[in-house]
């Protein structure tokens, strides 16, 4: 099955347009996981038991598990793995941010989905397509371009000549020969979301910086819903995974996103 | 002591801007390495071993391991553990290419120089200074910058308005401010090649794309060169790591650039 169908099938059967970021630094887990044998796997297996019937995606940001090496990789893995095979319908994104030349991007495409199995993976633009091929030729995977970023500082480049818009024009109109690309827009810009919305028509857009980032809910779904009153993935991660109650802050945020799908 | 520092006493020491590429590709090994029980880390060793004194920097590139998950990330670490203890004096770059938002940063450069040992990390510059201040803010740690990069389609945005030029600019007058980036630039490009150094004074140049991608020595030394008759590092890995005679093919390159450097 395709990205976007397993994305479509889940998004109706849990209602949700949330995407979970398994952001699950060590230093900020609680100490009874920290202690355990797996801690990062056994953090997010917790917050997966609380959260795979309200949520529409899981993205773990590789760098969390990066920053502790081989032991990190090993518990990404096996978060991966773990939800390929008891939550196969739950679309896995490999926020990874990768981007290289043609024939170094082979290893990344075999990293991300034979070896992790996940679903989509993030991408940076700066190469260009013809570089970006291996990624975009995998139809049965995701390739999610960064677009315009939900960082304070993303005007540098992204406003040189309405850059964004140009790779939001060139991703929709000539990389997404088979279907599979998407973008990410910060909520943190819900004015350039909104352009951005118009240039691509009904693609997926990946939109993080809800929450501890600053984004707001409103603006954003006003801003991003595509014609079928979806087209988003809103990611929110710190802000769930690290409350109190992890599913009743997805739950409240699911229903918050909702609210706004409805009375569009 | 800092990487420039450390780069330029080696530039003297070895009497090279050779820099190879560790890009250890498993299926691409000799069936010999292939059956050891570390089979990049035991191919690698074979490298350095033989050309050590003939090199300004050693540039694994991260796909080449993550392809094999941590069995190969556990031989980049070996690798680069190998050469921190055995050849202080050689820079290790680890070509990551990447690039996320401030606080994610933090995880790359805990795995690039803490984990890994490694002295400069490969930077996408697509979300901007404010996000790469985790990388920039090591000042003894090189910042290298991808600015026009070596494959057939890099045109795509980085000609969108000179952007090339705006990102050479902007990290040769912004975010340098701890003298400790550089920029990358493909071989493959002579003409914006000279346009960057014009415009970044005598910034280290990464420069891949020699041999294999067809980039010619000549040109890219005569562009390239700072006024201090150095101030790249001209990258080469399948060419030289995949040779017959991986010493000859070292010894044979860093003598065509040399050629050209001292007859300026």
């Amino acid at each position: 099955m395709t990205f976007q169908k397993k994305l479509d099938s889940i998004i109706k059967k849990n209602n949700s347009l949330l995407c979970v970021g398994l952001d699950s630094r060590f230093e900020k887990l609680q100490k009874a996981f920290q202690k355990k044998d797996y801690p990062q796997f056994a953090f997010n297996k917790w917050i997966i038991e609380q959260t795979h019937d309200l949520v529409c995606a899981y993205k773990p940001n590789i760098a969390f598990y990066e920053e502790r090496g081989v032991d990190g990789i090993k518990e990404l893995e096996m978060t991966c793995h773990y939800l390929a095979k008891y939550y196969p319908e739950i679309p896995i994104i490999l926020d990874a941010k990768r981007g290289d030349i043609g024939s170094t991007n082979e290893g990344y495409t075999q990293f991300a989905f034979e070896y992790l199995r996940t679903d989509a993976v993030t991408l940076h633009p700066y190469l260009g397509k013809e570089a970006m091929e291996p990624f975009l030729k995998r139809k049965d995977k995701g390739s999610i371009v960064l677009c315009r970023t939900s960082n304070p500082g993303s005007g540098e480049f992204q406003n040189i000549s309405g850059l964004y818009k140009k790779v939001a024009k060139a991703v929709s109109q000539s990389w997404n020969t088979n279907k599979n690309c998407m973008l990410v827009v910060g909520a943190t810009y819900p004015k350039e979301l909104a352009e951005i919305r118009k240039i691509v028509g009904d693609m997926t857009l990946l939109i993080p910086g809800i929450g501890v980032q600053g984004g707001d809910v409103k603006k954003t779904v006003k801003a991003g819903l595509n014609s079928k009153n979806a087209g988003m993935m809103i990611s929110s991660s710190r802000g769930i995974i690290f409350a109190k109650d992890p599913r009743e802050e997805a739950k409240k945020l699911r229903e918050h996103i909702n609210k706004y799908r409805i009375s569009k």
